[in-house]
């Protein structure tokens, strides 16, 4: 019954065992003799089960997945064998009973808050315990085929979304009438319902529409184009300003099925565009087109920084290139995943190779103060000889 | 401009006042000397922004707001004085000029990340620092006559919510477009976009739809009802399954206005149900009203929580009250404000008397294994003489 209410595919055993293997190899090569797997993301993608449990890898051993609660959902999720317990105390026995508590331990000490990770040094009644998180997120950088087709069914939602923004996007309508719109039509074509983005405060939506004033408005955010929501105790996202003619609403929505998340940005103008806009749009969709003519695997991130910023002040944007002043931020792209800040990130500063199997959003903005944004935002998938686009979106801008 | 854009009100200058003098008298209480503020939630609360900042309160001194960006907007949105620095690590010298690093400080141990605080603890040159998040909580457990009134808006965007739901709860539509329908309303209503829980893993999202067997599934979450969701990868929430005649919708929505969170749930009906449910909903609904003839300041906790319990048990509901099996959970409210797990927590061992201002979500609800659930959740403000309802939403099942 389970299977057939779930809409998405169950990952399948042979990704799991290859996930782990990946991470003992790592383990192995930076002295960790077992890691302790609680973050629900991670946990998720080393059992394929989103349960209340925990992941235990040995070195040199089997894992053990120790499930509390629901242990009927974890069996069918899970391709692992499931050690049921009661409550996560109950772990120091069974692992002192196994004498699998030694050397250094890893734990996800990037996400896991203090007082949790006290607790859990006193369960496991041992304190040599170290981040392994750096370990997870390099095996999770490099997405499998199994991941990809969660990837592209991603951004088959985002296809339905944009399309549907083509009818909503309308003079006189408020900010936040499209992101409803746009967020149910998603939900109704499989979106898993919000996205995940790792570490403390960070937060955002599923869908950002703004225009004019509201998108020029930096945030607290590490994002180009944050929108000035509805209130300060959310302080991003699409506002209550109603759309007006001849200024380009943006439109930056992000997909999320079976865990996987995409993340793309279109233009849409009720009416025409001024020159600058349109301008900035061409700029952005020349840095597209000219990183999918030598993007691939062995390319350097920071190249890919490097041409498409070159581009931008040759063109005479660079003062809007990626934010205006204090609000500029320092990348042009994110690796997404399970996640939406994975790796790689593509900024100036990180030496990051490309591989085939990164996935990353890649996003030339351009925020033209006291006017309006412009730009576009597409997936990539690194291939050897290429980059492939994650949809078959155009980039046009909407004219409506 | 950004105060005409924003929908909701920013918090009072006198609001962030009390709280701070609050927090100071239990920060003098427990020893500490100075706290550190970092967590996005609790500096709303203190600042009445939410931009990337750092709040220092000193017990014996004026509080400090670091803001690292956005300026302008921390400026409209907060009523302290601000100090406006370049990246975090500032913060080190001000506060060594100053000399207000002594004694024992305390930080949100039970949010910030491991790794994160030892970063904290590293920028500062100062590793005598506790947990300060008890004393957070207290402060924020009982609202203010301004916080009641953003409580009240979020209630009144569950009564559009439910309205809608009697217009597009049909036979053969699936949950996850009832869902999607009713998101969509909420956030034209001024939903702020998504509701927060504190804590690791603690997901959640803000509608629940769930009828027969996905409703009566347990999850890996603390929740009575969580549905099955679309993907593992999520696990709760609205399912692909077809709305059939003759048996309960719930409908849980969590409203969100302004930061604060509400959550009510009501039954939807296509056609009749049987005897079972109909029970089931006679003794959530007098549980209910017996909690408003003695609930007020002064009630024990887990009076209320024995009151309900007896009740089930003398009605021979007791195998499904509040969940079946592994599925129970122990608790029948949770505390509201700016996150939806705060105290007071409703239970048989949380000893906390009521008191004027706290506001708690009360939720009676049966599962019936291979049947469906039935239930009703309720937002409550604590007075002095009586409990009172956050809406005035009918409590009754509704026939569509």
């Amino acid at each position: 019954m389970l299977k057939s209410l779930n809409l998405c595919e169950f990952t399948p055993g042979e990704e799991i065992k290859n996930r782990i293997i990946e991470f003992k190899k790592r383990m192995e090569g930076n002295g960790i003799s077992f890691a302790i797997i609680i973050q629900n993301v991670d946990l998720f993608y080393f059992t394929g089960s989103l349960q209340n449990g925990i992941l235990f890898v040995p070195v040199d051993g089997e894992p053990i997945f120790f499930v509390v609660k629901n242990l009927n959902r974890a069996v069918v999720e899970t391709s692992l064998e499931i050690t049921p317990i009661k409550k996560d105390k109950d772990l120091k026995n069974i692992l002192a009973d196994m004498k699998l508590l030694r050397g250094r331990g890893g734990m996800e000490l990037d996400v896991i808050p203090v007082t949790v990770f006290e607790r859990w040094k006193n369960i496991l009644g041992y304190d040599n315990i170290t981040d392994a998180s750096p370990l997870i997120k390099d095996v999770r950088l490099v997405k499998s085929p199994f991941e990809l087709e969660q990837i592209t069914k991603s951004g088959e939602i985002i296809g339905h979304v944009f399309r549907k923004a083509k009818e909503v996007v309308r003079e006189g309508v408020r900010e936040i009438d499209i992101d409803a719109a746009l967020t149910a039509e998603g939900r109704r074509m499989g979106h898993q319902g919000f996205l995940r983005m790792r570490g403390l405060n960070q937060e955002m939506m599923s869908c950002y529409v703004t225009q004019g004033y509201s998108a020029t408005i930096p945030s607290g955010a590490d994002v180009p184009i944050a929108g000035i929501g509805i209130t300060p105790a959310i302080g991003q996202g699409a506002s209550i300003n109603r759309i007006e003619r001849d200024m380009p609403v943006i439109v930056d929505y992000g997909g999320g099925y079976n865990g996987y998340i995409t993340d793309e940005t279109r233009a849409f103008v009720v009416g025409e565009m001024k020159e600058i806009f349109r301008k900035g749009h061409a700029v952005a969709e020349d840095i597209i087109e000219d990183a999918m003519t030598f993007g691939k695997e062995g390319v350097c991130g920071t190249e890919i920084f490097t041409r498409a910023s070159d581009k931008a002040k040759k063109e005479g944007l660079e003062d809007y290139f990626m934010g205006h002043g204090a609000g500029r931020v320092g990348f042009i792209g994110h690796g997404l995943g399970l996640e939406i800040n994975e790796l790689p990130v593509i900024t100036p500063r990180h030496k990051i190779m490309l591989k085939e199997g990164m996935v990353f959003a890649f996003e030339p903005k351009f925020i033209i103060p006291g006017e309006g944004a412009i730009g576009i935002e597409v997936d990539f998938i690194v291939r050897k000889d290429r980059l492939e686009r994650v949809t078959n979106t155009s980039m046009d801008v909407v004219y409506v």
